[in-house]
């Protein structure tokens, strides 16, 4: 990197920090306004942003990317439509900033007030999908941060149109443009940079592959909020509806493999084993799914394909799922503590007992009793949007709506309260 | 580090890890009962706590350290018993785990719980003063954390001492001795294994001065909480109660100088630093503080020194005070939002609207209207205990308590509810 791009980083970002400073105490109408300007602009400079996707998307397939990677990156007039309509939906969402989350008046007659404000400067660093973009600018706008977007290189030519036209929208309303910026420059080093830049940069969000996840968490001195690695289990108890645990089955692999909450690992009490493993693995074959089975499941069929060490670790987010089956709900459980990542597990039971037993010992992000593991989504639980899930246990955890975008401040309030010298024998706190 | 050293750290966080997988589940009756009984063992086994902290003390008064660092470090039977009752008041408290932060039914007839869980296991970095080592341990049992303590090599004995009797009592119980470890080393490399053993420790917290904080927070890939640097400032508005002014200020420097939440700088509006700053300036010299002063403050008294660039960024902890007028309160807005840690941030003022600007613009921790800064506290702020203050933004700012040692997970249950395939214009969010 030269090191006018680094500078060219930390400049954003400094900038990000002063217009953070004049997003917070903004009232909903003015964020409100500029959502909706955001909106109108990009229905309006559809053509634009399409023509500048077209070079992204010539870019990708010259360059042999797959034609679902490319349709990931594709931006249509109906696509932009919907991104649109999406920032009109965040216009309807309540404002995060400001809500008391805890207040008493305390016994002296101090009243303390805990209230939610912005968290300041949000780096989102994401891969091909432009869409993104206006999201996460728009959810980052509503809560009253400063956004620094840094999307894939792949996509470089529509973020910097999308990043234009929302920058306009959000000036013409009086907000300033620096409350959305596109992190400079297409290296890698830019990223390193931004993961380096605390003191500037309040929080970075990382969306994407397990990969670009690990490297955020690994590098950055700023804090990170882990997102979106999904090893999903479906564990099928002894006392299960077969029906219901193929339904749940199926749709938690199969309704769509591509995304954090599919499942990835099957894992089947031995006592129901036989009654559940065949037609489950029918069930899976009619859906295109492959198995990759420890003993007990390969006994079942010679469809399936042994499964090695790597199976149980790995995000497929495709037609493959591992599967095993298991002597106890706690052997179940320590499988899933082992090789989850930490975002959904699903049990299927008509046992109140173990479902109750499963519930408290898994430790993931989501648990789904009798449900499937899709359902781990902040538009499914009802949060209207979601700058993505989270697999950490700091901060947030789950679908992180707007209040997950806020941090909070005490506002204590006297008439000349002071602090007795109370007498204690142990030396102070701090 | 001898690399029996370092492996010895990282079997200690694994079995911190094996411990908090059984204490998850635990009932508060299970807690509280370990609780009292780590209370009775501190006050049972007194003399050799003291015994082992001689050592210590001894140790320290040879190495020239001063009378006020080996007061904190010195345990009497007095503050043992100090310490026991403090455990007994976290008994008191309620448990934040199982607690429903949030639930619904959705739409769909699924029912949404996000439930309160323990962090798993929490790392505490801190200095010479032995009953942090109680404290952190207690609250941790009480929240469902294993608990991995690392104190200062200077109270080690005392340390080794005290955990033996915290583990004795819990395993007493029936709760795993694990639950409570003391970190083996007293080198400087165990510090940094353990801010290394990312997966098996959930998050870090130091508490200490500003230079072991600053390692932590730079050095570490576990997740940390910065806690308790506090340069706070005590600002005189333009329309502000005189006497109301000089006793906020003196409380907040003087009262105890050496805590977190004492003030470190005043600044006063200019309109009002003709009436007030000599009053300030012979109040603080009858409560013993030197003030550092700007040329404005100089101009007012020979004994005010004058103020180098570093003052205003400096946490004395001692009977000093920088001073400056500023033009407006937006200069001195600007002033806090330079040089200030974050931590707590006082306007003394009559103006209802002067009072909502200062609350709105500060982005401190905690900001105190008419109030002393000396009130941000756990135990000030009525939240029983706290494990540290938190003046970083991320998953808990302020007073840290109870609630502020857990997560959350997401229970969903149904009866075979499956997701419909919407059909959907945007490629998926994850």
């Amino acid at each position: 990197m030269t090191s006018s791009e680094s500078s060219a980083v930390l400049d954003t970002a400094r900038r990000a920090r002063e217009a953070a400073a004049l997003l917070a105490p903004l009232p909903r109408k003015a964020k409100d306004a500029a959502l909706l300007a955001i909106a109108d602009a990009l229905v309006a400079r559809t053509d634009e942003i399409v023509a500048a996707n077209a070079q992204d998307v010539a870019r990708a397939r010259e360059n042999g990317t797959p034609e679902s990677t490319v349709d990931r990156l594709a931006l249509t007039p109906e696509r932009i439509a919907a991104i649109a309509s999406d920032v009109r939906d965040v216009v309807g969402l309540p404002d995060p900033v400001g809500e008391v989350v805890r207040g008493s008046t305390l016994p002296n007659g101090l009243e303390l007030r805990q209230v939610r404000v912005p968290l300041g400067v949000v780096g989102i660093i994401y891969e091909a999908r432009p869409n993104v973009t206006v999201d996460a600018a728009a959810l980052c706008l509503k809560s009253g941060n400063a956004a620094l977007l840094r999307g894939s290189s792949s996509a470089y030519a529509s973020n910097t149109a999308l990043i234009a036209v929302l920058r306009d929208a959000v000036a013409s309303t009086g907000i300033p443009a620096d409350a959305i910026q596109l992190v400079p420059g297409e290296s890698r080093e830019s990223v390193n940079e931004l993961m380096r830049a605390r003191g500037l940069v309040d929080v970075l969000i990382p969306r994407g592959g397990a990969s670009l996840i690990r490297t955020v968490v690994e590098g950055s001195t700023v804090p990170v909020i882990e997102t979106g690695v999904g090893n999903c289990h479906v564990y099928v108890d002894a006392d299960a509806d077969l029906q219901m645990a193929v339904d749940i089955l199926i749709n938690s692999k199969a309704q769509r493999v591509s995304v954090c909450n599919s499942a990835e690992t099957l894992l089947v009490h031995a006592d129901i084993a036989d009654a559940f493993v065949p037609v489950a693995l029918a069930a899976l074959k009619d859906s295109g799914v492959t198995v990759h089975g420890d003993a007990a499941v390969q006994k079942f069929s010679a469809d399936v394909v042994p499964a090695t060490a790597e199976d149980w670790d790995t995000e497929y987010l495709s037609y493959d799922i591992a599967a095993a089956v298991v002597g106890s709900l706690d052997e179940a459980v320590a499988h899933i503590r082992r090789h989850s990542s930490g975002h959904t597990e699903a049990i299927v039971t008509r046992s109140q007992a173990e479902a109750r037993r499963f519930v408290q010992l898994v430790d993931s992000t989501a648990v789904m009793v009798n449900a499937s593991t899709r359902f781990t989504d902040g538009s499914q639980f009802g949060f209207g949007a979601e700058i993505g899930i989270s697999t950490q246990k700091l901060h947030a955890r789950g679908p992180m709506g707007l209040p997950e975008l806020t941090s909070t401040k005490y506002v204590v309030t006297g008439d000349g309260h002071l602090r007795d010298a109370a007498p204690t024998v142990l030396p102070p706190s701090c």
